[in-house]
């Protein structure tokens, strides 16, 4: 099943699935367990406990559903809203697009408010629907926080203020996926609703956990939500909380034991150093990514993601081969453009469990493609100025200080 | 995390999730990998023919959806169904009664056929409903194979029959979910429209794939159900397959290496060997616990279940004593009695990737408990009739031979 | 590589390499590491310590050699002797044999003090040796505390006081490749000079460490020792312990932390229960020999080995063919008979990370063997016997009370 | 026991133990089994005859000896070789100099030709010595063929053409360690009598078996050779070579799945592409070298080794300190100067299964360590030359194209 074998390692630097640390693979290198057993409730409470430190909230409650992130987003529309209910949703990018199709499928009233791709969401629109809706007709806003199609970070903080500005009750339901334990992200301060992440993102496990976090409101709104749903549903979850048990179908006993040891790398790291990472590892690749004469998808230096890159290639230049090329000769993985930018944008995703040094291999790779492709770059001049900037910014390691 | 660690290995009972076998184990200790780069639709390929294998047919369409076995009924009913649907659903356990409480909450007309627990559904009154039925306002028959709370096996064959006798259009619907790849099941020779099991059970896997097969039928009702879906949408997978990228959303990698190893493996040993070692465990199970002068909480013989045994405890002794004992003592796993049984069976799994000599090493055990709770067991009995019959019947290892 | 695959588990009863606990297999499931980073040495010194204990030595020094147990025994010979030493050696079986025919080829003059075979040392000519040996010409007695290859547990304790009475300088060298972690061992107690062991044997690794623990007599003796030796030189390592980078040359990362994960386990279930755990085990296996109406090939009860049980066959049966059948048929992996009780013996392996369950399987596969091959057993009657003893006796696993 | 733990990958640059590519650790990760089992000899004697293909042989015999390089080397003096034997052994850095130390305490009478550390062996006084050797009192030439220590290879082609041209008897005994499997080795056609290597080198396995080649010339040696021998004894291999059970004493059944995926892995990679690869690596290591301004501890470029680069930092920079930092701020492994360049020279092992990708990333790592340490290196100039001849030289993935 090797059967594309290539000597060393593969160098993944798409925006997820990322890189497992080993403790973890290890971790998850096991047979099968009773769930039903002592020890699956006693490590899932540590889990439930300690999973809401990602989300910086002490008053949400969690849910570790056996998804994808679309499963993620299923959950939190259905537990929050009725059918026919009114949202805002903003389509800035492929992710937000699929998330506004589910949305529309699901029998809810979109207000969809676009903006070119690279741009952050408008929120000046979303400050003038606010101001008209007195009725309170609109029941949710829809917000991706970091749009992993064309790298954009969307401002959470200000979506609040709009929202405390207009004393508007709507709820706050927010796609965390590449965002959540990655990016500065407080459910609490910001007075999220609804927030979710996925297993293989920042938290650098493999696909299967939708982690979804709610809100008391989001709680209370989801006794009155009409919205048909079984498996998604938080009920279920709530009632075998209650009975200490947890688990209202089988979870993934691999995934279970992964996450508490992904959860344990975190902490010892230091949620904000893991943060910090992240921003060096961003801010490294923008830099090469101007050294190298490109532009970023991203148009404004405030929606920067710090966990993707989306670079823009001249236009003689198809960035699908750029992909293809990377996978073909140097055992490296990037992002494609999707949709609209499909040919137009490649992407490099520097989320999770990774560090400068690896960074700064496919970085050269990436040089060393643009020449393949024909771009005339100066090779070495990307790495250059990342490790500029790296070489005064990376900390030491504090285990081995 | 293995806080409750005992030695020696843990022998796994349970009716799921089940041992998995250090094959898989090894296939799935890896690194993600990029879903999009062409390795992985090319093995998805070979999952989606050979997946159809273990339903027995060549008619069906696959689903692979990370989700369990409650988010793979959620996927059958509403790709086939609308809301206010009228469907006739066998109540004859704790699955049945959950997959029920489910099609209710999706707003389907059921109508309950009851039975007592330990006994099949009821198919004499599935042929009066059919025979009054000339309105074809049926539009179901939603069924569980083998009740794994009960350890009842159903007559599939013997539906179809009724359906073609009364020339009753309605869908067939079978939870698979103890009984594909390891009791004989027939989709295509039964008219089945929707089968459906999860990978921690006959396929030895973790859990995290619910595993779906339509027949064209099903596919043709799924145009026009009207249920409100999304993540469980077949079309979304459909239009993947049609561009030969395969997913919607993201994968486990390691499942998906892990499924093509398990599946190997049952080819191996072939899918009639696998159904025929699950025929000697749990014929073997069935002597012992008549042996023990036991009853089996399966009424008649014809119900009897090659994958999961619930054996009825004298009623001065509470099952769950058994359960707990066999873990905090021998590190083996039992399954509970659940709901209307709860206290009064306890469940031997004999499902999946497993053989003689760890079924005896547990019913060994199940003897030692029996007597710790006070049970008159003469020591040594069960596997006394278990071997006298198995060592009739085990054949040789091909491989080794 | 799985050519000779069969369904399940593999049972694994031969008396090494044994069965690898899976915390072991997780914590081995690893990258090399550079060995001259501050963290070997780090954890290395954990072991060197922690290791002491499965000895019962405070006062001996331990060496962690990348070898087998041949390697560990040529290492315990010419770091304390010199050629053309006399040395006391008794022949009780096949590995005796092999230790003796290493010693004579590293030429040492050996008195061979032979037993028939079943039988243990024979301690009585020991003493005539040592009281004729006024002028103390013999330098050492070399004992193998458990004959792996016909179940014979000799009396340390004995051989301590025989040279105790006689006043007696000779170095007491002892092969505990298959006792030491398992059964009852004082290396201090005792006055054991050298002691060894295999890391595949009680401890549950993989093979690839031979562990050799010097008294400060040995290690005296070091200094004057003639044998040739570098690869197996204590000294290398002595020199490399002061300097505490502990490695004269490169080990085996994966063997380290297996290591480390093994003392950890072994110390959690507690050193003497894990002791009393083989003495249920060697019981529980005799029980059942026994039952069968077998004679075990220790002829005194004083000599029973709890790590393995060489069981003798009737006369009109090969017990080369039961191992062969045990294995093509059951997956079952039982011992042969080696050199003069080939094909007169088989041997039960009870040794290592093993419990009472997964022996109960294997009694009862050789039940079903023995039938096969044509003797008279009843069935079910060994495991009987096991269980009467074993359901007295099996305490609960602490971790989970 | 990760207590050191570090974000991202370890990045693992000293010249063994090197990296293990997933699939090797895959097919170590699992239990023990019988070695006595037909399975066991049935894959030694495809590995038997496979390894003979990465020393270049067809008539040699190799041994897969549970030892370390250390051991193979004592295996391929003592088989050879009697005491008091005149050999000439070339001292160019610390691995030849330990050798020549074994060899003297081996009690042979060695000829130590000396060359400054940096330069190759000294050919012109081996011809000298053969050239004055009429009586043929020269019983073996020993000679590393990589120097790991300096980054020197040595010709063995030029030794064989002085052997022959003499007409000189003596054995020709080469330590193959860092060079077997990365470099041009062609043990036939240079006439080398036995050549040796270890599993955590080229072959990218965990150190645990040191692999020896013996000339039929040299197994006729080992019949003479007086040497006290029973672990290194190739004596006891080849009567259970002949038996068909392979094994004198337990291998780790761990590196015996791990070494056959090895191999697979080299051939499907194609044992030449290998090569081509590390020449790949070394020259581009070289490159960067040489833009950084710095000098290579190798003198000439006909010694430049492919598989290991020490480099000279300037005086005013304590090499040890480069090392350190790298491990504590960027996780990056490198090697330490030894012995007579302690502090001189750091070392970037090029060695095993690698890609240039991850040499990129070490090399820019190591332009920022230096610039940590005040060494004015040019940001971004080892990369961008290394890039200039990769980005020509690179190969597609033959099994992606």
């Amino acid at each position: 099943m090797d059967y594309v074998y290539g000597p060393g390692k593969n160098h993944l630097f798409v925006p997820g699935p990322v890189n497992i640390p080993e403790p973890v693979i290890r971790a998850m290198n096991r047979n099968n367990e009773d769930y039903r057993s002592p020890a699956i409730p006693a490590m899932t409470r540590t889990l439930l406990e300690d999973v809401k430190k990602i989300f910086k909230t002490t008053t949400g409650t969690p849910f570790l559903i056996p998804t994808t992130g679309t499963g993620a987003w299923e959950s939190a529309l259905t537990n929050t809203l009725s059918p026919g209910d009114r949202i805002v949703s903003f389509l800035i990018g492929q992710f937000s697009l699929l998330w506004i199709d589910q949305q529309q499928r699901l029998k809810f009233i979109v207000d969809v408010v676009e903006s070119e791709w690279g741009q952050g969401a408008n929120l000046d629109i979303l400050a003038e629907k606010l101001a008209a809706d007195h009725a309170h007709t609109i029941k949710a806003i829809c917000i991706v926080h970091n749009e992993t199609a064309t790298g954009v970070t969307n401002n959470l903080a200000t979506v609040r203020k709009l929202l405390d500005h207009y004393r508007h009750p709507a709820l706050l339901l927010v796609d965390g996926v590449s965002s959540i334990c990655a990016l500065d992200f407080r459910m609490d301060e910001w007075g999220v609703d609804v927030a979710l992440t996925g297993s293989q993102k920042a938290l650098s496990l493999p696909t299967g956990i939708g982690i979804v976090c709610a809100s008391p409101k989001a709680l209370e709104a989801s006794k009155r939500a009409k919205s048909v749903r079984v498996f998604f549903d938080w009920n279920d979850y709530l009632k075998f909380y209650k009975m200490g048990t947890y688990w209202p179908y089988t979870p993934s006993i691999q995934l279970l034991y992964g996450l508490r040891t992904a959860l344990d790398l975190i902490f010892e790291e230091g949620l904000d150093n893991v943060i910090a990472r992240h921003s060096r590892l961003g801010t490294a690749t923008r830099l090469a990514v101007e050294a190298w004469g490109l532009k970023n998808c991203t148009q404004k230096e405030e929606w920067h993601s710090d966990t993707v890159t989306a670079v823009l290639v001249p236009p003689y230049i198809d960035s699908a081969e750029i992909v293809k090329r990377a996978w073909k000769r140097y055992n490296l993985s990037l992002g494609l453009g999707l949709n609209k930018v499909a040919g137009k944008v490649f992407r490099i995703g520097h989320l999770g469990n990774l560090n400068e040094l690896q960074l700064l291999g496919c970085l050269a790779g990436v040089e060393m493609i643009l020449k393949d492709v024909g771009y005339p770059v100066k090779l070495g001049s990307g790495v250059a100025a990342a490790c500029a900037y790296l070489q005064n910014n990376i900390p030491m390691i504090p285990s081995r200080v």
